[in-house]
């Protein structure tokens, strides 16, 4: 077995064998296959594709590259949540203490985040005293005991995934559905948790830009995921606007706050209750109806916002905060978008309005910035909403009062008015597995 | 512009810019673009394809690289003949002489082979006292003094493509019809001729297995050949069965020499004769008819015996070798391949009789192997041809007894035998230019 054979074969359509797959794996984690010969596989794989077998065989393989997560101590109760990226996403913050206060184990390992805004564990980082780096001990028993942890990811997790993104990123390899599925599901798979749900963005916002397209990737995540053993399941949720009113670390986890408080209800609340319903279905055995009563019960009742507050306390953080949010610093710097038209928002660039967040300070442009956790965005006007000439759209946030005029000029090329009201967007576009 | 766009841009099947193309190998030659960027772009074009235009500027690039020989000063009359490889080929110790006799001036840098046979100039290095490394003004002055000088390749010619054909060759992506146009031509450009005869091979000996692959490579060189501005025309030929009966250097040369005194005939005399005639009917401004007319004359009067031995001359071989071909050494060992069965041969395998030549020391498996000048084969029967049991179907030459075995069970391997006689094949299959 050579991989040039393998490039070969790829690139007539053929499919490879599961011994291959694992070859081409090891070859290229260790360093015997070149990235000259992979990144050709790759593209070849861009056009001739994968069947489901061999994407499943590249998944277990990138999966078991390295260190894994050993979960089986919490049997079938394991579970994880997973989005593709979104603007405004803090549905973690709110799906994990649903999902723990309704008997679920929430162990999850989070990355830190490049781009608009930072990961789950950067806004976490914004509640003082909460300890985001753990011990594999602590990280079990905190799981056990609160049934909910996030951390920082230690150890060498699909370390063939983390090198072979890196090599697809600079060969305009990425966009190949089953190199996606693979490079995320393996991450999910090593990972160790039993149940997984994964929130698939699509519109303007998100890497999917066409509701086929995250179809395709859903479907895809959601096959690998059985094959591999997993129960998976998959929303298709609306990004073509930001999720709920903040974008920005601190300002994501007071909303994230309010919601479990059931202060904010919209768009935020009922993603997230969708997310969490899909895995306290599979828990329980119930249909996804049933289980949407009890995670919308989980916030009315307050047990998800105790279940928040416990979570915060084992991991270090101060509770106070969650209880009053005002003690969350605030940015030096106000600033209030206002409306120079009149009409209804037809269009509200995600995308956009991410980056007008990232140019506040709220998230980082390279690894190595820091991230302002106090900067961001929240939005007082969304797509549908009509104003007038002057009214606030948005306030701007942040310690850096050279940053503003950058981030409004984005914010606003972000926005399209028309006359007419705009059609009511679908929140939740579909549900696969 | 950045090579991440332009691999972007390829593999949407878009069109590159001359920039663009000229940035990729720019970038490529000198370092700045890694292997693993060009062969994602590689594959791409594999499965895109490249237009007429964006080939025409590769191989200007790529020609542009590095030297290039000037032969301005020989007007319209420099002539260049290339083959695609093929089995028993010594056209161009037939061409060039008939070429250079009426009047054209073949002035050609050739390379050293690597496979069954050694290259042109490792044939011509069988006759004592031939010089194959000549200084740039040697070159010249040979050229004009006598019409025709073949010599090794000195100089930097088109790097760029040695470089990308080396990354190609370990990366499945040689099979490329705009890839392998833009590679041969960059060479034939910067060699400086102005008219170019092609001579594609087509068959179980050649790279192109079938008359449809041979036909879109050679109409892609002469198209391309023509838009960089030479009178570029192509033969596609039969390589299904080896050219002439000679196989190995020395046995090559003998029977190039035979030809031009008119002693030997058949397939190998007509394929020179119609090579040399697209180069002689487009310096003489003649149809091909009249110009075959001419090219038939020049061997039956002598004239391309004598400008032959006139050039071994001026290159300082010994042209008493040519009058006299029995002075060549002989191969120590003479073995004779008999048959063993009676019937027609209805098929003798071109790459399979090509590899038992390099088994008995006529060809270079790795750079660095050095050819046994006499070793080789020399065919009594070939396709078409009546065998009965115990007839001698060819003699293996080599002065390696341990070689005649494996030699002789690759030779036998290439045979095909029916009891009907096979139909004939044609010799020259198209034309394009």
């Amino acid at each position: 077995m050579t991989i040039y054979d393998l490039i070969t074969k790829k690139k007539h359509g053929e499919e490879l064998s599961c011994d291959e797959i694992k070859y081409l794996v090891k070859g290229f984690t260790d360093g015997s296959i070149p990235d000259y010969q992979m990144s050709a596989f790759c593209m070849a794989v861009y056009f001739c594709g994968m069947t489901d077998r061999e994407t499943s065989d590249l998944t277990m393989a990138m999966a078991e590259s390295g260190d894994t997560v050993d979960l089986s101590a919490f049997g079938e109760l394991s579970c994880d949540k997973h989005s593709s990226g979104g603007v405004g996403d803090k549905t973690t913050l709110i799906v994990a203490p649903i999902v723990a206060s309704l008997g679920g184990i929430v162990a999850k390992m989070s990355g830190r985040g490049l781009g608009h805004t930072g990961g789950t564990v950067d806004k976490l980082e914004s509640i003082p005293g909460y300890k985001t780096e753990l011990t594999p001990d602590e990280f079990m028993s905190i799981s056990k005991k609160c049934g909910l942890c996030v951390c920082g990811q230690s150890g060498n997790l699909a370390p063939a995934d983390k090198k072979l993104y890196a090599l697809r990123d600079v060969t305009a390899t990425v966009d190949s559905i089953p190199l996606i599925v693979s490079s995320i599901m393996s991450k999910k798979i090593a990972a160790g948790s039993k149940n997984i749900m994964l929130d698939v963005k699509c519109g303007s916002g998100a890497f999917m830009k066409t509701v086929e397209d995250a179809k395709l990737l859903a479907e895809g995540m959601v096959t690998i995921g059985k094959m591999c053993g997993r129960n998976t399941k998959a929303l298709i949720t609306n990004m073509d606007v930001p999720l709920g009113f903040a974008v920005g670390n601190s300002l994501e986890v007071i909303e994230a706050i309010d919601v479990l408080k059931g202060k904010t209800k919209g768009d935020i609340r009922e993603v997230s209750v969708s997310l969490a319903s899909g895995l306290v279905a599979s828990l329980k055995g119930i249909d996804a109806d049933q289980a949407k009563l009890l995670c919308e019960k989980a916030i009315d009742d307050g047990t998800a916002f105790m279940k928040f507050k416990e979570w915060i306390s084992c991991q270090g953080g101060n509770a106070e905060y969650a209880d009053n949010t005002d003690l969350f610093p605030k940015a030096k710097i106000e600033y209030q978008i206002k409306s120079t038209h009149e009409g209804y928002i037809s269009h509200m660039d995600a995308e956009k309005i991410g980056l007008s967040s990232c140019e506040l300070g709220a998230g980082r442009k390279t690894k190595t910035d820091i991230i302002d956790l106090s900067a961001g965005l929240v939005l007082s006007k969304k797509t549908g909403d009509f104003v007038k000439s002057g009214d606030v759209i948005a306030t701007l946030y942040t310690n850096d009062e050279s940053r503003i005029s950058r981030a409004e000029e984005v914010f606003v090329s972000a926005l399209e008015f028309s006359e007419e009201m705009p059609e009511e967007m679908t929140l939740v576009i579909d549900n696969v597995g």
